[in-house]
C-alpha cells in the first residue's frame, strides 16, 4: 500500500514536508492545494526546489483534490483554529486523516472548546484522526516535557525557555513580534493587539495540565520587548540601539498562587551581535528534578516540517477522533512508511 | 474502577514502586511476591518506610498473590530473558498485564527472538500487554532519542553518552562492573564475563535501528578500566590509586563500517572526586541536528521506578502483545490513574 498525501497550503513550510516526502518510499503525493496565483499550476517538487517535477500541479480546486482519497492531508494555511477549522472539517468529511501545523490545533481546547469538540466529532463520524503538531506548541514546550515527566515519580513545578533566532524570519513575523519598532510603539503594539508574540502558550500549558491532571486556575501571560545595545540587521528589518529587537514572551500557568508551569519564549533577530546563545531549557522541579538543554535550539523550521511528516504513521494507526501529541506513541524519524512490526513479533 | 497491581520482587526498586503507588488513587496493591525470608510475611508499605502498613503482605505463593487477578504485575527480580521469562509467562497466562524492568526485556530480540515470539504469542493469548522498561534501557538512550528524532527529516548518526555515579550501589553491582580491581584482574573480569558493565547496548540499539529502519551489521562493545587517579571510598568498596574505579563501556552499532548508533556509559564510584561531572548527552546528527544534554544525569533508580508506574496507565490501554518503549504512547507522570478524555472530547 502506497499512503497518499495531499498538502493544503503550499507556503515555506509544506515545500519542506513536500521534500522530506519526495525522498520517502511507501508515501506519494498525489495533490497540493494553494489559491495563490505564483503557486497555481505549478508542479510542487520543483517548487520545493528539487531538479525534476513530481507530476502535481498545485490546485486551487479543494474538491478535486480531495477526490483523489488522500490518506493524510498535511495542512499549514494560518496559526488559529477559527481559522483553520472550516478546512479541516472540509478534508475530514472527505475521508482524509488531517495533520496541520495551525498552532492553536496543538490543544485546541485552550482556544475554543466548542470548535474542538466539533472536529472530535466530525473525526470520530469519518473514522479519521485529527491532530495538531508542530514544534511550539507540539514539541519542545510540551510533548517533549511530558516525554522527561515519564522519568519522575512525582512532579511540582515546569519551567521550559526557548531562546531562538528570528533573523530567517520576513515580514509577517517581524511585524507580530515588534520587531524594529520604538519601546512606546511596541507597548502600544501589545495594547492594540499587534504585537502578538508567541501563539502556543495556552496549548502547552493545556496539554502539560491535563496530561499530568493538574488543575490550573488562570494563565497569565507578558510580552516585553527586548531592546537592543547594538545594530542588528536581517534582510527584513534594521534594529537600531534603543529600539526594539525582539519580543520577550512568558507565560504562567498558575494553581492558586504558585506558577506551576512557566513558559519563557524571548525570540529576537540576531542574538549573537548581543551575546545570547539560543536554545532550549527544560527543567522540571519534582522526585527526581530533571534539567535537560539543548544547544542551539531545535530549530522551528525543519523541526516543525518533520513532526508533521514523522507523525503520518502515528496518525494512520491512530483510533478515529482528534488527538493530541500527548495521546499518540513517540514520533521517530522515519524514511520508508511501511508499518515495522513490534519486538519478537516476527523475529 | 481501582487498578489492581501486584508486585513481583520486593526488591529497592520494588519498594521505590510502592512507594509511589501508595501515594496514587485509582490504584490499590493486592499483593507482592518475594521468597527472601527477611520480606516473607512483612507489610509491603512498612518495608517501603512508610509509617503505617497497606494491609499487603509478602508472600512467596505466586499462585496465591496472582489469584488476587491483578491488573498489573510489576516484575522486578532478574536482568535477563532467560533468567525471567517463566515469570512473565506465569503472570501473564494468570491473565495479568506485566511491566517488567529485566533490562533485556526492553528489546528482547536481541537476547533470545525465540523467547521473546513465545512471550508476544502469551500475551496475546491472554489479551494482555507485557512491557519492558527502565531508565536505560528503554529512555534515556532509546525511547528519549526516539522522541527527539521526531524532530529531524533525517538521521545519519546518534550517539549518546551517560556518565553516572555508582556510589550508592552495593556489592553485586561493585562486582560486576569491576569497582576496586586491578587493571589485570579487571581484564580477566572481562574476559571470563564476570565484569559485565551496562547490561542494555544491544536492546538500545535494537529498539532505535527498528524504529528508524535501520540495518545494523553487527554491534562491537569494549569495556575499559576507569583507573583512578585518586582514592575513592562507598560503603562497599575502596578504590585506591592506580585501581579500577569504574567501567568505560562501550557499544557502537555498525551499518557497513559506519558506526551510525554509538552508546558510551562510563560507571563508576565517586565520579567528583576525579572532577568528573555526571550527565546524559543525546546527539543526533541529521537534519536538523539535535544536541541535549542533562546534568547531572537523570537518576538510575529513580527514574527506572518512576517509568514502571507511569507506563501503567499505557500498558493498561495498549493492544495485546508484547510492546516496547517504542510503541506506546509517551509516558507521564501521573498522580490519580483515572483515563483522562483526550482534548476536545468532553471539554
Amino acid at each position: 500500500m502506497t499512503v497518499k498525501i495531499a498538502l493544503w497550503g503550499v507556503g515555506a513550510m509544506a515545500l519542506r514536508m513536500a521534500d522530506m516526502l519526495l525522498d520517502r518510499t511507501g508515501v506519494t503525493i498525489v495533490g497540493a492545494i494553494d489559491r495563490h496565483p505564483d503557486k497555481v499550476g505549478r508542479d510542487v517538487a520543483l517548487l520545493a526546489g528539487r531538479p525534476r517535477g513530481c507530476g502535481v500541479a498545485v490546485s486551487e480546486d479543494v474538491d478535486a483534490v480531495l477526490a483523489r482519497r488522500p490518506d493524510v492531508v498535511l495542512h499549514a494555511t494560518d496559526s488559529f483554529v477559527d481559522a483553520v477549522a472550516p478546512d479541516l472539517h472540509r478534508a475530514v468529511e472527505a475521508g482524509a486523516n488531517v495533520i496541520t501545523i495551525a498552532e492553536e490545533m496543538a490543544w485546541p481546547d485552550a482556544a475554543d472548546p466548542v470548535a474542538a469538540r466539533a472536529l472530535d466529532a466530525a473525526a470520530r463520524a469519518a473514522g479519521v484522526t485529527l491532530l495538531g503538531t508542530g514544534v511550539n506548541p507540539g514539541f519542545v514546550m510540551d510533548s517533549l516535557v511530558l516525554a522527561l515527566t515519564g522519568a519522575c515519580a512525582s512532579v511540582r513545578a515546569i519551567h521550559v525557555g526557548r531562546v531562538n533566532d528570528l533573523s530567517q524570519f520576513g515580514p509577517t513575523v517581524m511585524r507580530t513580534q515588534g520587531v524594529g519598532l520604538s519601546a512606546d510603539a511596541f507597548a502600544a503594539g501589545v495594547a492594540d493587539g499587534s504585537v502578538v508574540g508567541h501563539v502556543g502558550f495556552r496549548q502547552s500549558i493545556g496539554m502539560i495540565a491535563a496530561a499530568l491532571g493538574w488543575r490550573i486556575d488562570r494563565i497569565e501571560e507578558t510580552r516585553d520587548p527586548i531592546i537592543s545595545d547594538v545594530r542588528r540587521e536581517t534582510p527584513h528589518v534594521t534594529v537600531e540601539p534603543g529600539m526594539v529587537a525582539g519580543c520577550r514572551h512568558v507565560a504562567r500557568g498558575y494553581r492558586d498562587d504558585d506558577a506551576v508551569i512557566v513558559l519563557e519564549h524571548p525570540q529576537q533577530v540576531r542574538p549573537e551581535l548581543a551575546g545570547v546563545e539560543t536554545g532550549d531549557t527544560i527543567r522540571i522541579d519534582g522526585a527526581p528534578s530533571i534539567r535537560m538543554a539543548s544547544a542551539p535550539e531545535i530549530p522551528g523550521g525543519a523541526a516543525t516540517a518533520a513532526l508533521a511528516v514523522n507523525m503520518i504513521p502515528r496518525v494512520l494507526a491512530a483510533p478515529p477522533g482528534l488527538a493530541t501529541m500527548a495521546d499518540l506513541p513517540i514520533p521517530t524519524a522515519w524514511t520508508v512508511l511501511d508499518p515495522k512490526p513490534a519486538a519478537g513479533r516476527d523475529a
